[in-house]
């Protein structure tokens, strides 16, 4: 008897070790933006930009981790590259307004020290994520919006680029497609009463995002998220990207978080918070917490992704919609990236 | 033995009884902001200004609770007296920015739906916190802000003002000692890292900010928050205020909260979420939780206040600044009115 309570220990220690062994540590994850995305609806040609372009914002990150440099740094670096690629509605590749304007938001927090950047509605700074860094650092503040986050933006150095910078065809179609749908719309719906809101959402609409959340040599989180919101937006819309608590959040205590989906249930979910707190004070994982809070996000009616990443370099990617630009990277660079469910 | 322990029992349950009893159970909380706020440096005629318009705030919210409307539509009600008094940095009153605007910020949120609302930068409508709830009640949208938000809210048939309507002569006179100290702040701080930093922030301005919250004989909560944001500031500064989660949360299952102080570090450490989830998920009271929560600020460097009720009525006012205009009205229509510590 006293043999086989050992031997039973024995096992359970033997597969605990397995266990933490064999768990892979992540020093980045990023995301791309989720949607309606069906593989049967993606050229080949198509698919592999965007893995090349994924995999190659991993890569930056991941370098500036390897050189020992900040998560910071790292979660700049990524957004960067898909900043810069015209397949992602962020920076170069933003969705245009219903006015046939680029306006982009970002922002990004510091895990050590709960400091936070933001920026909302700018439409001249090429890489918004440095100018929400910006704010951060060369600020007092947390959030600038409009020509005053410009005119800081000009002051701190940023490069300013002419409106015309992000225009890309493929996004000027689809505000003409989203005019003409909005409109059917509104004539469809009419007389139903939620039709009669000013602003109305198609929900087919893409509220892709991009985002990134690193841990650095030094065990310090960052986290940040890039937007060009919502095509055919109006009324200066703000959505969750630039909300700290909402779209971005991050804190050593618990975890790294960056969403995508549709800002508004984001918003009222207070997502990444929430599933910080979570963690904090009802000791969840970052998975459980990722999907106890998507769920929330889910119920009242909203969809999207969130990836969020714990200081033990635990990495949680969940997401209720068919499917979100994804990745990640391991402590030995091992690089993975995910479409489809 | 069997008697003995009846006894004690029947004690517990009369010392139950006369604590329920004797507990006020309030219906509405409001704040007129924060700050430096000394009995010394007010006048008679000053103080009694503002217990004035404190006192006719909660009269109005409690008139809309009392004939059985929403706590929505008291909250707005309450809000409205302190916007149009000129003693309140919101609406009326407005401190002014660095090139002599008056840009105010809002937000509402409604503890049943999770709904919520907000603007920011806004200049033109007499009463933000109404421009707030039409975003929550008239639009697919959480956030609006600048031009945009003006555009809905006319569209919303919201009262639209000139600039000058938010003129004052204190504010405007605030201004100038505030742009006359900040320069010389900036040369006696030559050199020191932290001033070198665009948009420097003299800690003895005034965050003033007023915000309601309450709760209606259907059990719901509202809260509420308006501001003229900071004196002098510059580069499209947004604060807590207008941020879902950090200056502004309600939600039946917790409490409803409104936020007064240093934006940056409510924004940071999601103050009204953060509240609301150490009460969801520690089970805290909301007098603890808002203790705890506001303690977090502090000991970041920052300062304010905040008012909270949870859906039994019970309230908390905590702040770590010299004074905090305040109020509350019971369910029997008892009014109070606080200023200093």
């Amino acid at each position: 008897m006293k043999f086989k309570l050992n031997y039973s220990l024995f096992c359970v220690l033997i597969f605990t070790c397995m266990a933490v062994y064999g768990q892979k540590k992540y020093v980045m994850v990023i995301h791309g933006g989720a949607g309606t995305i069906l593989k049967k609806n993606m050229t080949p040609e198509k698919e592999a930009a965007y893995i090349a372009d994924l995999t190659k914002a991993l890569q930056s990150g991941y370098e500036v981790i390897k050189s020992g440099k900040t998560s910071m740094d790292a979660v700049e670096a990524a957004i960067h590259v898909m900043e810069d690629s015209p397949l992602f509605n962020a920076g170069k590749g933003a969705v245009f307004t219903h006015d046939g304007r680029n306006e982009m938001d970002a922002a990004v927090m510091d895990g050590k020290t709960l400091s936070a950047g933001s920026v909302a509605g700018v439409t001249v700074i090429r890489n918004p994520i440095s100018a929400a860094r910006a704010v951060m650092e060369k600020s007092e503040h947390v959030m600038m919006v409009g020509p005053g986050a410009e005119a800081f933006a000009k002051q701190a150095k940023l490069e300013i680029v002419d409106p015309s910078y992000f225009y890309t065809k493929e996004r000027w179609d689809g505000l003409q497609k989203a005019i003409q749908e909005d409109s059917v719309k509104t004539v469809l719906d009419h007389g139903n009463k939620k039709s009669m809101k000013l602003g109305t959402i198609n929900k087919d609409y893409k509220f892709g995002t991009v985002g990134a959340v690193a841990l650095d040599k030094s065990g310090n989180l960052a986290a940040g998220t890039s937007t060009g919101g919502m095509t055919n937006k109006r009324y200066g819309r703000v959505g969750d990207a630039p909300i700290i608590g909402a779209g971005t959040y991050a804190n050593n205590a618990t975890a790294g978080i960056s969403c995508t989906g549709w800002g508004e249930f984001y918003i009222r979910n207070v997502v990444a918070h929430d599933i910080s707190a979570m963690m904090e004070y009802k000791k969840m994982s970052v998975a459980d917490a990722s999907k106890a809070v998507l769920a929330k996000v889910g119920k009242m009616g909203g969809d999207g992704g969130l990836i969020a990443m714990d200081k033990e370099g635990h990495v949680a990617m969940p997401f209720n919609t068919e499917g979100m630009y994804r990745g990640t990277v391991t402590a030995d660079g091992k690089i993975e990236v995910l479409i489809y469910k």
